[in-house]
């Protein structure tokens, strides 16, 4: 049987990279073979891609043009990386997909919908993946946690009212999609998260097995 | 008034560079104003573009990926060079355009003239060149030429069959759109094929002055 496509979403600084961890080990420790992957990259033409796409200086760059090359890189990972290891077998969990295009490109740089949706039909066909877990807290909190960090890039230099936008259309689609959407509360301490993702994963492996079509 | 969008389009050893080189001196001594584009290229992101698709080292760049670039080079180039140089009255001579993705990704590869189709119009709209020269000639007499030159870049390793495909799209292509199109016999020798260029040239300068929209 074919793995399952899992991608991991939230603004900045929601705690993507430790729950990303967590949520490796737990499907690890329950016999899953998975695969950690990221968007934009995973390939060696996609990073080659993410550095022109997070390069600060390049801010001449057309809105038009970051969409395709954002397609291009998903592209080159789909056929490259996720699909092959989804028909090994392997679970594949994904740091950011294409609702992080909507998120941003979207809601935050105010490209139309109907645009980025054009393009997600001629890159990925019927392809979606089975669970997307958004990580989910106010965007003041967020931001106050990812200044912590180093060299701020193109995107986190970007101002408060568009990472509302971001977390308010984050929010809209979980709740247009919401049989894959998985939305976790990222404001508490971190263990208090990682319950929730447990509780989440747990269920969604019973499911799995109660629907036999493992066995 | 704006420029005209004037697109130069042929196969391996079609004498591309002289005769573009050739069209930018008549236009100059007619007293346009005139920029000399190529693609994929054009803007400091597409040459870095075009880079990655002409390295023969990037076998495993897909199909779909390499579409995406394209027309993310495209965009690039459209919004930053093209589109603000007609705007400005100045004459675009550019070196391949979308006709050349129809004709080597479309004809050679075999990818569905509808998907290109789709991103042709998702990044240009309705805009298309103004103009375009077919330098056309028999297929083995050009790759003859193109053999002269050193190290065969991705797209010259290919087959006889390949180019074979890719002149057959631009002659349908031309057929299809022939009030844009002029096909140039570029088999004789240089001095015929630019007396053929030069008497289009004539009368597309004509046809401008006439319509009166000039002066």
């Amino acid at each position: 049987m074919t793995g399952k496509f899992i991608t991991i979403e939230g603004s900045e600084g929601v705690g993507k990279s430790s729950n990303i961890a967590f949520i490796n080990d737990y499907l690890a420790k329950a016999g899953k073979n998975i695969l950690l992957t990221r968007e934009p990259g995973g390939t060696e033409l996609g990073e080659r891609l993410r550095e022109i796409l997070l390069d600060a200086k390049n801010k001449s760059i057309s809105d038009d043009t970051e969409l395709l090359l954002m397609f291009a890189a998903r592209a080159q990972h789909l056929d490259e990386v996720i699909k092959p290891a989804l028909a090994k077998g392997t679970w594949v969990i994904c740091d950011r997909f294409t609702d992080a295009t909507y998120a941003y490109q979207g809601g935050g740089r105010g490209l139309p919908n109907e645009r980025i949706a054009q393009l997600e039909s001629w890159v990925q066909g019927d392809l979606q993946p089975d669970y997307t877990f958004l990580l989910d807290m106010p965007v003041d909190a967020g931001l106050e946690r990812a200044g912590k960090r180093s060299e701020p890039d193109r995107f986190e230099q970007e101002k408060m009212g568009f990472f509302n936008r971001v977390r308010e259309t984050y929010l809209a689609r979980a709740k247009q999609y919401n049989k894959r959407f998985r939305v976790i509360d990222a404001a508490p301490a971190l263990d208090v998260v990682q319950k929730q993702i447990a509780s989440e994963l747990e269920s969604i492996l019973e499911g799995i097995n109660i629907s036999g079509s493992q066995f």
